[in-house]
């Protein structure tokens, strides 16, 4: 079969691979119809997860058909049609019993394309199948579902759920790529009064508004914590969601939250901020991080369903698997290509 | 009258002062029956909070009886014993109508020893006096409600509640001087398995002992790390309270918290820290602050009631209150007096 397999920082390649078998019982091995790349990929390659070890096959993104299943596997069957998690839960250990499979003591978590290969290839194995994949129900199309696997969940649970979004919320996403948009669709599930989108490229900010934010701030020009304190009688946000991944924007989102509201973080982090307790030690603030656990993903297919969500309309740019090194260069300089999110289709 | 004055960082006396009078309608007179002295007050006399201003009098706890009361009041008069809640509250913002009445937009707040004159003198005007004093049952003497004021919903909101411990968590809690044993001893309302005290001083240590901690552990002896994961499977406390208010204390509590635990800070802080995101940001840490709110009082009285929280054990010394500054003596020499809670009484 052919992969993408990363060669070390800034090396991959388009290679011939041995085929994905089962390994253990709870493997499935999965078809993939589609898969995407998303910004972690790009830190990898960066050299940013010095963890990730040459040979591997990037990827933790698919929509596919079950190929094989080991014998303890009981959920899926070969022929079905799934969503694969970016995040693999054992099950069993006390955080999978949890919900909080992102944090999976038996194997799991974000393992693929990262601790074993992953789906940016014609087939993956996914390891604990009945708990790392979701049946895609009738009537939905790969292209909303993909989206499943991880940017739309991450943006819900990670920003809007842990934000404690309620009905009539200030809500300030700090970052408008992927996964800041991602968090402006899921909070207008809580039917927030306000959704602000601050970036630096007005491209950006144009595509935050198609997604549903009503205010759009770009710092270069304008002053954020004013245009806030504005809309809240000089309060601050009630939640502010980072979807950058740097320190400034992380101090940002603690200056613009009002007190007693919340900071979600969402955003990648390559090195530590600076928390003015001086300032916030009486504020009553809480700050949540966190890594996806896709508990979400079976209400998330059913907002699909309902079409209350239509996470297709992150994919700008289309390519067949094999094309998936010209799909990164122009997923890597969103910037001028105005790229969300790009699909490689079989 | 007779009050305690702050003259400036340093310098405070007790000093004849004009009698406390009716300002607005909603303002209580409240005769002091008992007060004290709270590390705030410390933090004032060294200048660490600048805005505090010369002939201000200190102080923002008491239980008392109500001299007189505005035309206002409604709900105490004249005779009835009373605690002074450290906050007074408006009761008509946005923030008292949430229950956050520290954040109060009307003009209460911590103000009392702070924006207004406060309770280390023979009388004090108590503002919002229905919104911001509570009755007191009969049966409950005055060092268990005294308690009631500050120190002990300080620990039970801002670092129990706000920590969200659970029935058989392991808790930590960094600092066991007064606010840290206020969080020691109302943790225990929550069952955790383990309680582990945190401080550098044996004395304090101790102290933690008798007020519920399982655990002790000195970071002169000991790794406080390495006795918390032989505690837990290796993952870490499920809460992590800060009771100091350094960046040191505060950064050894994202340490010591497992993946998907609280951190709830209590310290009082005089600058920033440095939060490891490179490391936070895929272990669903929470983190809050807070100043303490005392929507729990009426809780907190019910439990004096029963006997399922006995506060007068803070009181390790008793004074007139013509002898504050000897109490301030006593208390700011703590670490030598073994004081916790100094009493001053009428």
């Amino acid at each position: 079969m052919k992969a993408l397999v990363y060669h070390g920082p800034g090396q991959k390649s388009w290679d011939d691979v041995p085929d994905s078998r089962i390994v253990d019982d709870t493997d499935a091995i999965i078809g993939v119809d589609a898969t995407t790349i998303c910004g972690t990929d790009l830190h990898i390659l960066k050299g940013d997860l010095p963890d990730i070890t040459s040979g591997r096959i990037l990827g933790h993104e698919a929509v596919g058909t079950v190929e094989a299943v080991g014998s303890a596997v009981t959920t899926v069957k070969p022929g079905d049609r799934v969503v694969v998690s970016c995040i693999s839960a054992c099950g069993r250990c006390r955080y999978c019993r949890e919900a909080g499979y992102g944090q999976c003591l038996g194997g799991g978590g974000w393992i693929l394309g990262h601790k074993i290969d992953g789906t940016q290839a014609d087939f993956a194995r996914v390891p604990f199948a009945d708990t790392s994949t979701y049946l895609i129900p009738a009537g939905l199309d790969d292209e909303a579902v993909l989206m499943l696997s991880d940017i739309l969940p991450t943006g819900y649970e990670v920003g809007v759920v842990n934000g404690g979004i309620r009905a009539g919320d200030t809500v300030v996403i700090v970052g408008a790529g992927p996964i800041g948009l991602s968090a402006i669709m899921s909070a207008r599930l809580y039917s927030p009064s306000h959704i602000i989108a601050i970036d630096l490229a007005d491209t950006r900010l144009e595509a935050a508004k198609q997604f549903g934010a009503d205010v759009t701030v770009n710092p270069a020009r304008q002053d954020p914590a004013q245009i806030i304190a504005g809309l809240t009688e000089g309060l601050g946000a009630d939640v502010v969601i980072e979807a950058v991944g740097l320190s400034d924007t992380f101090e940002m989102c603690t200056r613009l939250v009002r007190p007693g509201g919340h900071v979600a973080n969402v955003g990648v982090h390559g090195g530590p901020a600076t928390l003015h307790l001086e300032d916030l030690w009486t504020r009553n603030v809480t700050i949540t991080t966190g890594l996806v656990d896709t508990w979400s993903t079976p209400t998330l297919l059913k907002l699909l369903r309902t079409g209350q969500l239509a996470p297709q309309k992150f994919i700008t740019h289309r390519f067949a698997l094999e094309q998936v090194v010209d799909a990164y260069e122009v997923f890597s300089r969103a910037g001028d290509t105005g790229a969300l999110k790009v699909l490689l289709h079989k």
